[in-house]
């Protein structure tokens, strides 16, 4: 099988159907930038069941999406798009480089959901984008925008409710858009790497914050989330 | 007379008349959030100068600002006004940090004009902010900031076709907005501190880069920029 690329967390591979790829989740992760690296032990895994359990239930709820099938526990087919170079991110708590750079507390409920766009560009460090940037560096239109942020939200209120019933607060949240056949439809991945998940009752990081962190039981709460998830698919 | 506060370019001081502060304006000079400290010689007086003959001329093309007399060539009577905690940059060419964060090469003309606002906020760096950001800091409505918005483009507008009058070319400059019985109003500073002027024949920095970057000739940058300017009064 014909590898296309290697990235942080997935290998993509093209297959003999057209339009079809095959994306294989590694355990590898890394932070701040690249900056930080190790090795999550079962999040390829983990990422890999989780995205598919979301994703299908996105597609239900009439979101469009990359989703085909589960080829293993560690394998996906999807939809082959053209990733737009946009980290679409949503947040419904303060936490993480939103708490930072605007010096808001941690776990502080935000009074409207906000949606930040970054230039996914790993040598500029993924920086912020405002709607002129996007303009200028004609990277969607005006009303591929306003889709995308239309989209953004759609998903969030599908996330949320999701998650709540599992006994996990969404505190935010990064997606990836591509284009298929002329849509702009959801892909890349949603797992504890690009969601921010803590439990209702003890307000316990649930992802990769445990990582960034060195908050220890890495493992242990992303196979956790992905063993309330599955009580979805019963 | 009672100094009501200094800032790193100015001091503001109350008068006897209610809602009137005078501005008196520094050669003290900070670049990269005031880790770059120094003096640029008659400065002060440069900007103060300056930033009159600006104001007057806006004024003229109805654009309401807090300016109301020169007092001195290095003073300044002004409207008080409560100033919204908002960096309003408005950028025509690629220079500074948007070719830095964006990976634009310094000159290059932008397809449209941008817009950033930044948290005015020297401890946490002046971040840049998106529309969402300024909500949730709750700094100003969304209609209030429509309307900076159209007062940023139309400012730029007028002052582009008063610098090109003087050989300068206005690259990029940030403004300070404020309210002043219930109207929102221009004020602080306009001046090489807060614009970006290039000579048009030979793409000389006439402004506050020399200072950032060492290019020497400061002091007569500044003092050019004002020669030229007023003939604009004559
Ligand atoms: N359906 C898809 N079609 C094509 N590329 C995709 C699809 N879904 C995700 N990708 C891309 O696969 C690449 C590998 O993923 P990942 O390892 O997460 O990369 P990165 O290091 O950029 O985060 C990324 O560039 C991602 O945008
Ligand atoms: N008309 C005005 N009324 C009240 N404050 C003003 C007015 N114009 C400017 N200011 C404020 O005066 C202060 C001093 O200016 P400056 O030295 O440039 O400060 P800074 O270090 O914040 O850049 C700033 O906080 C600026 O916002
Ligand atoms: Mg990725
Ligand atoms: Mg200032």
């Amino acid at each position: 099988m014909e590898m296309l690329y290697e990235g942080k967390a997935k290998r993509v591979y093209k297959t003999n159907i057209n339009d079809v790829y095959i994306v294989s989740y590694k355990d590898d992760a890394t932070a701040f930038n690249g900056i930080k690296k190790g090795k999550i032990k079962n999040k390829g895994l983990v990422n890999n069941q989780m995205s598919a359990i979301l994703f299908k239930a996105l597609e239900d709820k009439g979101i469009e999406n990359h989703f085909i099938e589960k080829l293993s526990d560690g394998e996906m087919l999807v939809k082959a798009v053209d990733i737009i170079p946009l980290e679409v991110i949503v947040r419904n708590v303060a936490a993480g480089s939103l708490s930072k750079r605007l010096g808001l507390e941690e776990g502080m409920q935000l009074k409207s959901t906000v949606i930040e766009f970054s230039y996914k560009n790993d040598q500029l460090g993924d920086p912020l984008l405002n709607d002129d940037h996007i303009e200028i560096l004609e990277i969607v239109s005006k009303e591929e925008l306003a889709y995308i942020r239309q989209k953004a939200l759609k998903i969030n209120e599908i996330l949320q409710q999701l998650f709540i019933k599992k006994g996990l607060r969404l505190i935010d949240f990064k997606m990836e858009f591509g284009k298929y056949k002329g849509n702009i439809i959801l892909a890349d991945e949603i797992s504890p790497d690009t969601c921010r998940l803590w439990d209702l009752e003890t307000n316990e990081k649930m992802d990769k914050d445990r990582f960034r962190r060195d908050l220890g039981n890495v493992t242990e709460a992303y196979e956790e989330v992905l063993n309330r998830l599955k009580e979805l698919e019963e």
